[in-house]
């Protein structure tokens, strides 16, 4: 749903833009702004892959020191794998955006999404660091969220609205990125902003809990991009301060995992080439870790990823992977369902009529439920099929 | 490679047949069985899948006693997540093969390959049992690794002859599987025998390491079917015998590997949709344990099975893999050679012409090098590919 869809708005404070400099070749859009109008408080959350992107470590930089003011980004090169000089460019990039600005480029968060190797474009960079300083404005929501899409078929964009004691608290969050495995060109980032006041540390924690419960889901291969960044910014202009513990957190804290849950959800629904959208709950693990294993084995296996661009219900696929898998499993003990059909008991075939279990498997939105009987643990993951055309999107 | 372009043939001592039995329901070969005029010693290695089929059960139980006759298997059906009845029905095939041989149950391992979840069709592999052992004979080879296929595209046999003073041991060796991403429908199997007399242990060690060279080497993503098994029976019917540490032992262990390399090739190189070769080698790391996360990493990166369908030097998504592989890596150290040409110097793109690299990464035959520069920690492992086909053919 695009952000027009749903008349997606900033909170207060918050400006944007997204302006084509040039970075992209075809002329599309490729540098985006978001800015706070005052010092906001900041949180990021970032790759742990060791090999990760310049801007990635200019982020982590910046935000040890407490005030942050801008976004500045870019998609078409990824600056990542690019040595010292990468460096060089995003550093110079975020001092470009805070000149224009007139703030210090310790105050603007940088990120960069595309192609792994070359160098950022400086010349392209700067004119279009000068282009969103003049474009910034409240209404350019949309337009910011297409200047961060590469790969992505449709723009990313949710809001959610809390009321803190008559007083309405706004999040409003863009992503980009296009299937959970594509770690190259379609780099998951996300944005997230408030109009309320929050303490730096507490924001950290919200931010890092909604994300292990939303985009840190559906990362269901381990694949992680060299670029993959969730930064959210607190401003304060609704003149609500949040208090960690306070009446109205626990409300403020649900709302940016609702938040976060939405656009990583309209990640996977953009996963290129996928039409079919897998819900895998593994239950009765001996461990939450051990589900998550299972899970995950089941979701990243490609013999499953190819078996639900059909319409068979082929689950000795599933059976497969979680024996595979980190997790302990007794095979006697195990059911799985389609939705609410149960097509393995014990560990074999249920005695479901295959008519039954074809259609199961058939939805566009299916449910693997996994019961491995033996224990509590718990885990879901969220990811799409593969089809023939995702081969040909990576070709 | 077929193996009448080879003129494979078997050592002596050794008859074999391949039947269709009516598993398939194509009306194709089917079943097939290896016998030994004399009783022989016998080694296995198994799946280490949690979920592991009826047969790989049995043949475990049967190897507990020294003395194997045949192998008899069939394609079509697993027999696994099949319970009790499963093993009912594994058993009754090694019994009826056994009852047809003249020899004890136990003295017959048996194999089965094909769509996990259905029970054997027992009137066809009685039927089957009855018709390998009338049709067992010395120069039934190929027929006997065409009865082994299932998406294979053709069979799979290599030959070793090694001198003894004076006196030829063969080996020879049979496999079976289409890609090693396809744990379902193409299990792994391999039946390698030879007319020297070798003592069980020792056999059992032999194997097991020409395994871990080998048909382990392109397990590329630890998919492991639930039927894999490499089973090899040694008869002593060329009267050689050959003990561990003896002056021909080492030219023994050397034909077995060699052997089982040149199947595990085979493999690759019939993957399911496959048309590129990929050698990932990884030097310089910590040690061999990492060299081998990060060429699994590699190999096992739909991104980069993808990239290479295509002709472009995507070496981001190499540096990505390693990156997040449980290898540690120090990006600016980082080496990467498509064959001979440097791709990436200290982590960023190498002065290397575009044409050049283009060129060196479009080989059929391509080997990927890359350099870690942390310690002496090595490896390597073949894979191949992944094209549009592979989606059509698990569809």
């Amino acid at each position: 749903m695009s952000a027009a869809d749903k008349k997606t708005e900033w909170p207060m404070g918050f400006r944007s833009a997204g302006v084509a400099a040039g970075v992209k070749r075809d002329g599309s859009l490729d540098m985006a702004l978001i800015v706070s109008d005052r010092a906001a408080s900041a949180a990021g959350v970032f790759t742990t892959n060791q090999v990760c992107a310049a801007p990635v470590k200019v982020c982590r930089a910046h935000l040890e020191q407490p005030v942050v003011r801008a976004i500045v980004m870019n998609s078409g090169v990824a600056n990542a794998c690019t040595g010292s000089a990468g460096m060089v460019s995003a550093e110079a990039m975020a001092a470009g955006m805070a000149s224009e600005l007139g703030c210090l480029p310790e105050e603007v968060l940088v990120c960069s999404t595309g192609k792994i190797g070359p160098q950022l474009p400086m010349e392209a960079i700067g004119g279009g660091v000068s282009m969103l300083s003049a474009a910034a404005a409240a209404d350019q929501l949309e337009q910011t969220s297409r200047a961060m899409m590469t790969t992505d078929t449709r723009p990313k964009a949710a809001m959610r609205d809390v009321d803190v004691k008559g007083v309405r608290v706004r999040l409003t969050g863009l992503a980009k990125g296009a299937g959970m495995i594509e770690p190259n060109m379609a780099t998951m980032l996300a944005f997230v902003t408030t109009d309320a006041a929050v303490e730096a540390v507490a924001l950290q924690a919200v931010l890092k809990g909604a994300v292990d419960r939303s985009f840190n889901r559906i990362t269901v291969d381990g694949d992680q991009s060299t670029n993959d960044s969730v930064l959210m910014l607190a401003n304060g202009a609704s003149g609500v301060v949040l208090e960690e513990g306070s009446e109205s957190w626990a409300g403020f804290v649900a709302a940016v995992e609702s938040l976060c849950f939405e656009l990583a959800m309209m990640i996977v629904h953009d996963g290129e080439g996928a039409d079919r959208f897998v819900t895998v709950l593994v239950e009765g693990a001996e461990s939450d870790a051990a589900a998550d294993a299972a899970a995950r084995a089941v979701a990243n296996s490609l013999l499953n990823k190819t078996a639900w661009a059909g319409t068979f219900p082929d689950w000795g696929r599933i059976m497969d992977a979680i024996g595979y898998s980190a997790a302990r499993v007794d095979e006697t003990l195990v059911r799985i369902w389609y939705g609410e059909t149960l097509a393995v008991e014990g560990g074999v075939q249920a005695a479901t009529a295959m008519e039954t279990l074809v259609e199961a498997v058939s939805e566009r939105e299916l449910l693997i439920r996994i019961g491995l009987g033996l224990g509590s643990g718990e885990a879901v993951v969220y990811t799409c099929n593969c089809t023939e055309e995702y081969v040909r999107i990576n070709f």
